[in-house]
């Protein structure tokens, strides 16, 4: 028979399965942790309609949506989890309660350029809290201890959270009178990072066509620095003059306050004054999540307030807060610099039962028992050499091996040997589910990330 | 603006809160069964090239299958989950052990006709078992374990897996000379549930063109009944006449020998010569499981062996057995006809905190401790009047609030009310904990389906 090459397309991530079974616990630490602070599981279609999907239209994603046509119907594949829950929000308004707190982990498309680390399908992991005309500062306040919680769940420590607000930006380019030039502004701010504050001074003046005393205006607030009291306390100096600033600032104050009831570490938190995050779309409170020690990935987490969720779907006013991880270029960048801790995960089982006996019975009944004790146990039964049994045992990467033969099913025990020290021992089902049992524990307590 | 009406698309699911989260405590459930069998997760892309999943060609699906281009490429969606596995067990051969045991839960697509209870997008549920040539049948006796194990932890009782081999059935059907009308046999003797044993009989003369004494065969053959014993007894008198039958008989015996020992209850499992399942595909022990009281259902969970998993991609022989629950279907049927139970799925959070004071950080960090005792916990601060706040608590369906007020937090104490009885008590962080989480671990152990 003719065969078909079977290849997997670029952009498209396929794991291994030990990756996999790592991917799977990140996923399930994101999972747990939005979960802990009440946000509830929503799940929508891949498949939208393209009239509702790009209601929103233009922008620079059209051109990389998957959109065709099934029999008479224009379809699009979703490229981020934001656009479906205005859709869904907007659909079901009547039987949500507001706010309204969902996360979402779910794969998005986009047809990017194939580039390495550039994925076509990827999953998302967002949440959002949604209100109803309203929604109380507090939930601002709450997003940096769910992004402080989610990081150290990983087992990541040399993170900051850096947390800005647009009103306090479009507030200090106001009462400047620079609103018209603040998109130019932001942009040009944006690289200090990369060019130095001279050369950013420079552009504002020759590019942006700045009053040299305007951009200077701009490098001492972009330059505001400290700690968290510091800089609030250098903000006030603005206070008064423009009302949307004070706004801002009596929110960023909000934000702060109550960082250490809620959790969150100083030295992971930081009041940035450069962060804008793009242009339209959020009014209030804006983060960005770097990881200290590779700040060249980026932001890994981010997001802020915006006003308007489903505007091109209701007249309904839905405010709301949210934050997103693209987790498939973070688990893929984690996996190339060798920041995944191959320790921490465990094999696909956590003990191999292999029968010596030509009756299979006693085996099957040990396994089902260690089963009951709430192990993951795989019975290997295929008719190999000893040698071939104990190499799937090392290649699956099984912590213990359990061997039942005639003397073990006399005496009532099961020999289980431990594949990393090789020890081998006698127990009673109990003693070997509790020895694995404390095992597993601590494996599902040692971090994710290594740093 | 202009409004787009936010729809989905007809075909696709789409579930309110509480909905998704019975929707996902039921894929938790198989998740956590499948993997404590030793199976791997495993996510392989939605999207494939077309060539590649379509390599078999032909078939019922085809039509039905979402294919488009983008750019140069001809990419289709995945329409089940056993094409992308035999895609990848051929890609990745070299870096995986045999045998391989996978499951996957995702989603697949097919354009079919939209029809109430009909699905575009849904989900999959699979588990499958690889081998590298050769295959032992113990693991063909495992699978009616998976498929008890998964049910019972769904809360189901009344429910049968029934079993079949089909060397059994093409063995009996040469031993007869009717090997050529098998398929045709097959199909009617498939109506016997609907049509009777007597119109089946006379379907098999006058369409199927037997000769009476033939069809007398089959239809004694088809009456074996009893128990398992009895229907492999009955079955003894068949044996010596044709290899094939002979090796049916072996394994199915094989497969009922070790049921005890797995743990399977002989009322929830029936060998039945009747089930043939599909004509090419597999080649040894099928299974099917009926809900008994819900009949009409059909099959919830059903599979079999194969003897080549991936002949369109490779020349390696790579036998396997495996099944699939069609979980989104399931769960509609079962939310239909109101078998889910309610009372066993919480809320999005397991209390929700109420803070009664301006000052917001008692209350916050109430919160927090209440989450690092392992509760989900909600902190509501939205500027509403408590009854519009007890009215959320109702509707979100949370089991607990929580009162911080300053009475509280001058007494060190949490006020805590209990949402069903009414009652409040006034309680340390620890005891609340204490007493949430015992009710969490009530509803967690409560059946999901209820009879």
């Amino acid at each position: 028979m003719a065969k078909v090459t079977p290849r997997t397309l670029s952009g498209f991530m396929e794991l291994l399965p030990r990756q996999q079974l790592q991917f799977e616990r990140m996923k399930d630490t994101l999972r747990d942790t939005y979960a802990s602070y009440g946000f509830t599981p929503l799940d929508t279609p891949v498949i939208e309609s393209a009239e509702v999907l790009l209601a929103k239209g233009g922008g620079e994603t059209e051109k990389q949506i998957y959109r065709f046509t099934k029999g008479e119907s224009d379809l699009a594949l979703r490229f981020d989890l934001t656009v479906p829950l205005a859709k869904y929000v907007a659909a079901h308004y009547a039987e949500l309660s507001f706010p309204f707190r969902r996360f979402q982990i779910g794969k998005v498309y986009r047809g990017e350029r194939a580039q390495r680390g550039r994925f076509r399908e990827f999953y998302q992991a967002d949440i959002d809290v949604i209100g109803d005309g309203k929604l109380d500062i507090t939930n601002e306040a709450e997003i940096p201890a769910i992004i402080y919680d989610t990081f150290t769940r990983l087992g990541v420590r040399r993170f900051q959270i850096r947390v800005n607000n647009r009103k306090l930006l479009n507030g200090f380019y106001a009462m400047n009178g620079m609103s018209e030039k603040a998109g130019e502004i932001m942009r040009t701010v944006d690289k200090l990072d990369k060019i130095g504050a001279e050369k950013v001074r420079q552009l504002l003046i020759d590019e942006v066509k700045m009053l040299p005393c305007k951009a200077e205006n701009v490098m001492d607030f972009m330059a505001i620095r400290g700690t968290n009291a510091e800089v609030l306390a250098s903000l006030e100096r603005y206070r008064g003059m423009d009302a949307t600033f004070d706004e801002g600032l009596e929110e960023l104050n909000a934000v702060v306050k109550y960082l250490a009831a809620f959790g969150v570490s100083e030295e992971n938190f930081a009041v940035d004054l450069t962060i804008a995050r793009g242009l339209d779309y959020y009014t209030g409170t804006v983060y960005e999540t770097i990881m200290l020690d590779h700040p060249e990935i980026g932001s890994v987490c981010s997001g802020g307030r915006y006003d308007n969720l489903a505007e091109y779907y209701t007249d309904r006013q839905l405010p709301g807060v949210g934050i997103s991880i693209g987790l498939t270029r973070f688990f893929y960048v984690l996996s190339e610099q060798g920041l995944l801790a191959e320790e921490s995960v465990g094999a696909s089982c956590d003990a191999l039962v292999l029968p010596m006996t030509e009756d299979l019975s006693a085996a099957i009944a040990a396994a089902a028992a260690l089963r009951r004790e709430g192990l993951r146990v795989q019975l290997y039964t295929e008719k190999k050499k000893f040698k071939a049994k104990m190499n799937y045992a090392d290649k699956i990467g099984v912590p213990y091996v359990v061997f039942l033969g005639e003397d073990e099913i006399a005496e009532g025990v099961l020999s289980v040997k431990d594949m990393r020290s090789g020890e081998q021992r006698k127990l009673s089902v109990s003693e070997t589910a509790a020895l694995i049992r404390a095992d597993m524990s601590a494996r599902a307590s040692a971090a994710l990330i290594r740093e």
